[in-house]
């Protein structure tokens, strides 16, 4: 998709899920979609999303690979009290710096704990890579933290997503992707397929998509166009209108 | 996790999942869950997934990266009749080999549409690399198909299902993980996690997860114990049991 002439580039940004219970088929992951949905709204562009296992060599490699390549980098997962939560300790390593157990994460934790409920484990959720700043959560108090590019986040959606409302208002956001989704109903893919490239190639700044959705009723197909000129998806959507209206005509 | 010593290492696994409609927020991915259960229950471990836009570049480079590293790759969507549907010549590419329109393919899309509908769009379908096996599909006729260890199939998901049906059973099973779910309930994390890594460190063999569920009625905690020897999963389970009983009792 050709960006816009005007301003900076679009942010860019990964999404890194940390989880065993995601690759084992357990749990069904729902925070990438969250964080795809809500980048979309604030025009920051969500290139790639990785589920990799707990294992700090994964974790560090993956955290590498991706902070490299894009604006920002979001995680998910494996910051609370167990000896399975290795998330700090590996993004510390993906960037070279001490762990340490953070006088602010401590405060926070101590929102929440009495002091002899602070034993080793709850306190492992202080340890902070140091120079990170933290991410507070109103719900678990124990924050997730943001170092570089890099934002790492609790794996339970609802403390995620309160991660990201904090976190959501310091990105930098852009020019939002407008969307327009036509209703091709039945008409079959392959009948309007080559049209619709053409219409495609007339408006490269337009992104377009067309999805089969497979329900009780047989095949719907959808038509999703997406862009951050105005003008351009307002002369794409009247394309594919005018080419299904045909088709259903014929 | 350690492997039981007796046999061949078991078979891994990589999902890559192609759609911009994924990275948009627009659709929720459940293949890779499908997929990841699949797999467990016969044994294949899944260590890796991706989502990667409709874009070329992106797409071979994550189909090396990932076919390096896993027995098996299993690629969802890009299959269809337009012209955001690249997977196979990105595939081709990956692999250094033509795409060509493939005559089995085109048997298979002939039992579907009359020769008439066979538009260039439709007989898209039947690009295949040279040198692939086909994955027949009962549903939409249109192929997936099998190259080296890479395994491609359709981002519908009934229509994913049914090729793994197709290729589930030519996959080199093995021992199956088994899986043990203990209930802490509100017995919080903290409270727990020091001597479940103590219970973990005993158990070489089995993995250890602790996953808390913020739900409406607060928050309630399941360990997870997995492992393919199930006497040593056993033991874990037993200690884990007992040592929930010990702080509900205390």
């Amino acid at each position: 998709m050709k960006e816009p002439e005007t301003g900076e580039a679009p942010a860019t940004a990964a999404v890194l899920v940390i989880g065993d219970e995601i690759l084992s088929g357990r749990t069904q992951d729902t925070n990438t979609r969250y964080i795809a949905t809500y980048l979309a709204q604030i025009g920051v562009d969500l290139r790639e999303a990785r589920v990799v296992p707990d294992v700090e060599e994964e974790i560090v490699a993956a955290v590498n690979a991706l902070r490299a390549r894009y604006t920002y980098l979001f995680t998910t997962g494996g910051i609370g009290p167990t000896h399975d939560d290795i998330t700090a300790d590996s993004v510390g390593r993906a960037f070279g710096v001490e762990v340490i157990e953070d006088p602010r994460a401590m405060a926070m934790l101590r929102e929440r704990f009495a002091e002899e409920e602070l034993n080793p484990a709850r306190r492992r959720m202080a340890r902070i890579p140091r120079g990170a700043e933290l991410v507070c959560n109103a719900i678990s108090k124990a924050p997730g933290f943001w170092i570089g590019n890099v934002i790492v986040m609790a794996g339970v959606p609802v403390i995620m997503q309160s991660m990201m409302d904090t976190v959501g208002p310091q990105l930098r956001s852009g020019a939002r992707v407008e969307v327009e989704t036509v209703e091709a109903g039945s008409i079959p893919e392959g009948s309007y397929a080559m049209r619709l490239e053409e219409i495609a190639a007339a408006h490269p700044g337009v992104s377009v998509g067309s999805y089969p959705n497979f329900s009780g009723q047989g095949v719907r197909n959808q038509i999703v166009l997406r862009s951050r000129d105005v003008a351009s998806l307002a002369s794409a959507k009247a394309a594919v209108r005018a080419l299904l209206a045909e088709l259903a005509g014929a």
